[in-house]
């Protein structure tokens, strides 16, 4: 077991994110235990910490999703190929990274079985089936589950085979109600990263050529991680009447005449974590927001002897009074250093350490050290319930302040594509400007400078010419290299 | 849609459990709208009726779970053939129902993919590079998942291809701790089906012919349905060091010698929720305990024009009154019939009906109905609350009464073959007595009767010979034909 001295080695054993952010990324996600690497191509394990955040992303979003009247429901794994191949721009979307089962025991299947890559295509004749009258619509459905697209790299969280998702799946008697339902779940996605996550997303409209396979028309949250990289960091489709007319869900109006259904779909996956950890982490690791953080407060008691006995009692004293106000945890391993337990717990993103040492107890105070800032106070032990409340409150506020600001002082006005360039090549954000609205134009961007256009910003800004190749431009765009 | 007279013939929709319990089922689970069957063989849609009894199952059993300091985390669905080939017992046991992955995309992959049938075989490896030392024991983790076994027949719950589960895999450094772990985790179960579900169950150890494959000694929960049959409610393994020498987990004791791990699993299934309803469903459909319940109460408003309105509107204000303390819904479609509301929600087991009409509104008082025993008692609308509580209570006590009743009238002794097959041919429950502890004799038995040994209960009686042999009896078991 690592004893003193063995702190800087610690801290070393992460790579600089200044210099390598990508080599750090996944260093973090590994060192403070969110995830694993499975025995099988392009697969991680889900660790119990990281997986502690999931169950918050899942608990938040769950409470939104049924406040806006929504319920879960279970579809199968397993969707046969013929099911698949009926939305045809949806097959040709998702065909390519299909995984298929052929065999059950050692019986060869007489239809091959695709591994879910979205469920549009095994819900779609369920809904079918449960909807005959306007009576029955909306039908308003989520899921959580696993799917699986077989990708041929691996990135802990933002690219892998199987990831862990929600997919939402409505449908609805009129077009303006899909459309509704669409900008409805987007705003809960904005919600959700603003006031859970701490992260500041700009929500808009994808371009035509970055739509979901099969969509009319598909929207986006997109935040900015630390690199200067962008990420799309939710999605909500509003799939028009593309795949109630392939999977004929159908409906009696009032009027008695049989009408195809409007249809949406809005998913988020673990993808959020990774920006989670991107936005916010640091040279020494994980910075979790204090709502989401599995561990709000980790009490350090310093000492030893019989002056370290005393400290323990007080330390655990401590623990049941602060418990009540927050998620705490007491290290008191004794086969660990102080010092190196504070790196371990800031490699972890803990918001606030609690220091008790044996001048502390006979002071009657203690120190809190915050993670977001490292500022460290003296604190009495007294109100030390309310203090902790607030500063948990105020680092939850300050890192939205913080990702509020990369955004907006990241992103740059440009005029041309040595602009355009410019910007996302040095990784700087995003380059904002005009765009003509034509997708061969938005290629050619993409082919000169790996730059694409995130969204159309909800938020449009007045523009004249298209950066990129000067026509008249249409619409106020985001460009960006993203994850 | 169904108006005035369709009454009866809504009551018609499901088949009569004591002429054919079997379609009674069947009918129940779709009409209720739990599931639905997919397109897929032996797959179902869990609709979000359903899926709530899922939920409900997963905050009881999670709460629990973490309480007795387990974790979540998240496994690959996908375990490579090499993986699942190395526990022999276990091969053989699971492998000629797995369904095999061979392609992604167009490329045939170099090493089949099983879907995961149950997770030892992936999470044994991972497990093997998490432990070093004895510090890094007892690994406790539980995983919410769904798991694949290609079954050829489709009983929804109950034998599915794909079913939703909880998998518990621990890693201990003492038998001891191992052996104890397994029988805690059986006592979640009981208590969960006890306190939770208001279904008696009893707990004991599973024959050798009937454990896990590759487990020392498998424990299980065991259930009586309303038809006299037997189910297995959830199973509990000590899988002893078996698991751990195929895969690897070993650790440095505190000596700095190397010693192979303990490990242990525990699963339930949604089979619970098949248990849920064969254990408490009538005639008139499902029969749900308060605690389990998506809807504990529905207001069922009666009365039209103007005095309707004025029922509506106080309909609305108990509904506000009675969130407070219950799970509340109000049925004020106006496409329906008193009489057909009432029907639906008995038939989805509603626990507590309240109807309301203008002579209701003139007493201030209204009608409650009781889903357990058909009950109607008048009741004050002042204290509504208290009293709506009291009776949810008084339902879910007696329902654990009633399935605990059921237990004990339906144990039969048994000396004799004959008595052992007279007792459940018939269906009348468990036929008790003793056994001589010889796998033939067991064997004999399934063949003669398709009975079979569920435990040997806990709570031993004395028993002198072996009621199917007249050999020396080792045990006191409980026989039955099963699910």
């Amino acid at each position: 077991m690592p004893k003193g001295g063995k702190d800087k080695e610690f801290v070393r054993e992460i790579a600089d994110p200044a210099v390598d952010f990508s080599q750090w990324y996944v260093d973090v996600v590994q060192k403070a235990e969110l995830i694993d690497y499975a025995p099988v191509r392009g697969c991680i394990v889900f660790r119990p910490y990281g997986y502690n955040l999931w169950e918050r992303t899942q608990a938040a979003l769950d409470q939104r999703f049924k406040a806006t009247g929504h319920q879960n429901a279970y579809f199968p794994l397993l969707i046969p190929e013929s099911f698949l191949l009926r939305e045809q721009q949806h097959v040709a979307g998702f065909t390519p990274e299909v995984l298929w089962v052929t065999m059950g025991g050692d019986e060869i299947l007489q239809e091959r079985l695709a591994i879910r890559p979205t469920s549009e295509a095994i819900i779609g004749p369920m809904y079918s089936r449960w909807v005959q009258s306007y009576r029955d619509l909306p039908i308003l459905i989520n899921q959580w589950c696993s799917v699986v697209r077989w990708e041929k790299a691996t990135r802990p969280f933002l690219r892998t085979a199987e990831f862990l998702w929600q997919e939402g799946h409505t449908a609805h008697a009129t077009a303006e109600e899909a459309q509704e339902e669409s900008l409805r779940m987007l705003e809960v996605y904005r919600d959700f990263y603003e006031n859970e996550m701490a992260i500041w997303v700009v929500p808009g409209q994808k371009t035509d050529s970055e739509k979901f396979p099969g969509a009319l028309r598909t929207y986006s949250v997109e935040a900015l991680m630390g690199d200067g990289r962008a990420l799309q960091a939710a999605t909500s489709h509003n799939l028009g009447q593309n795949f109630a007319q392939a999977y004929e869900i159908r409906y009696l109006d009032q009027a008695g005449q049989l009408q195809d259904a409007w249809t949406t779909s809005w998913g988020l996956s673990w993808r959020a974590l990774g920006a989670l950890i991107m936005v916010h982490g640091d040279a020494r690791g994980l910075v979790l927001p204090p709502k989401m953080a599995p561990i709000q407060v980790v009490i350090v008691p310093i000492g030893q002897g019989a002056d370290g006995e005393a400290v323990r009692t007080r330390a655990r004293q401590l623990k049941e009074q602060l418990g009540e106000v927050a998620r705490v945890h007491l290290d008191d391993r004794d086969e660990y250093t102080p010092g190196w337990k504070f790196n371990a717990w800031e490699l972890r993103g803990v918001p606030l350490r609690l220091e008790i040492g044996p001048r502390d107890l006979r002071e009657h105070q203690c120190v809190l050290v915050r993670r977001d800032t490292g500022d460290k106070l003296s604190s009495s032990q007294e109100g030390l319930d309310v203090q902790v409340r607030a500063l948990l409150g105020e680092i939850q506020d300050n890192l939205l302040r913080r990702s509020r600001r990369r955004v907006e002082e990241s992103t740059t006005e440009v005029h041309s594509l040595a602009e355009i360039e410019a910007v996302t090549s040095a990784r700087q954000g995003f380059a904002a400007g005009g765009w003509c609205g034509d997708a061969a134009c938005e290629e050619h961007v993409r082919q000169e400078t790996g730059a694409t256009i995130r969204n159309i910003p909800f938020q449009q800004q007045p523009v004249d010419r298209c950066a990129a190749c000067g026509g008249e431009a249409k619409h106020y765009v985001l460009w960006a290299r993203a994850y």
